[in-house]
């Protein structure tokens, strides 16, 4: 069997593969290096619905230098996305953030670090935000790799909310931070790198004013 | 669009899937780094029955240091697999040999170099021997990534051929050779690190003498 995974992070649920959970595959070394399963289609001991195949949409892979942000991000309506992600190289910390505004931790987040010696991988439900960034403080080049299920990328329904936004308020809203202090302090100290897109992001509060506000008046989620 | 494909190789086929091509991501670089595709479901431009996510079997990844041969691998029968490999760090040399017996070019080999710089990817087809190395010249630790199509690992299917026994043979039956000769130099010219299980494996001219009788006698293909 290929993978065990540890933790459930505790985010409210809404539905089947709403959960947040940590990942881990078998790592077989030996004097060569090292092999792992990323994936197998059916595999014992994981969800049903993620391990079929069907549940790929795209494999996206990035690399970023240290102090890179990339984030936050997420497609709406019928194009929303779940995402399985990991660190290939280096170490990552990972910002997700529930913006399901029927979700008793709407507004909450979290940073959690991914790295490739630990190969943990954290898997993203629909529903939530994502970003991640290389810490200053790593010098190399970080390779990220994710699997999207639920839709590939459209562009028409892709959105960033400014990472600044975020970084505001996060500390006060955190449910369940695994990073540690000092990572905190670089990701808010620190000039981050950020494409246009996303420093011209979306304001996060202003963005959960109004998913909340469709919610409560038109029962209509942003993410379905 | 993602990927672009471009050489196909000449290897004879037998039905569709079943031809040797390179394929290329589109690379999204900018100051943070780069992004690319490295899958996505009906993606334009690629062969249906790769880009629907259920080709998608099993994703492998290994980490090897320099010198290290994996391969020549397979799986008989229903469990046979096809791959579509790449290195995601470093360089690689992956090797292809065509084992179907009843193929124009049955016993032919290519070398072929596969880099994370150039992010070019190889279809290995159903009925192919596969393996790759790390030349010992290359310092760093090669990271190789390989989506499977066809089957997941199957322990009771599973075989090694002896890379001792393929290296012989190299450069007498090499159809198309991208590799330099440097490369083939080293290739056979050095202690290669092996697992027991490829070291044990078995004798190509063997393996193809018995799955040619098989296939003259009983009309029985060893992959399918």
């Amino acid at each position: 069997m290929m993978i065990t995974y540890e933790n459930e992070f505790w985010f409210d649920r809404d539905e089947e593969g709403s959960r947040v959970f940590q990942m881990f595959p078998n790592v077989f070394g030996d004097t060569r290096g090292n092999f792992t399963e990323i994936f197998k289609e059916d595999c014992a001991g994981i969800p049903d619905w993620m391990m079929t195949s069907s549940w790929i949409k795209q494999i996206n892979r990035s690399e970023s230098i240290s102090g890179v942000f990339r984030g936050m991000h997420a497609q709406q309506g019928k194009s929303c996305q779940s995402k399985l992600v990991e660190a290939v190289t280096g170490n990552i910390v990972d910002i997700i953030l529930d913006a399901r505004p029927q979700s008793s931790t709407f507004g909450k987040c979290m940073c959690f670090e991914l790295s490739s010696e630990k190969k943990n991988r954290l898997f993203v439900p629909k529903g939530f935000l994502h970003g991640f960034f290389v810490r200053p403080s790593d010098t190399k080049v970080s390779i990220f790799q994710y699997i999207i299920g639920g839709s590939v990328y459209d562009k028409s329904s892709e959105f960033s909310v400014n990472p600044k936004t975020v970084l505001d308020i996060i500390g006060k809203t955190s449910i369940h931070v695994t990073a540690d202090p000092k990572i905190l302090r670089e990701l808010t100290g620190n000039d981050l790198t950020l494409s246009d897109k996303d420093t011209n992001g979306k304001d996060l509060v202003e963005f959960l004013e109004d998913v909340k506000h469709e919610f409560d008046t038109n029962s209509t989620l942003w993410y379905k």
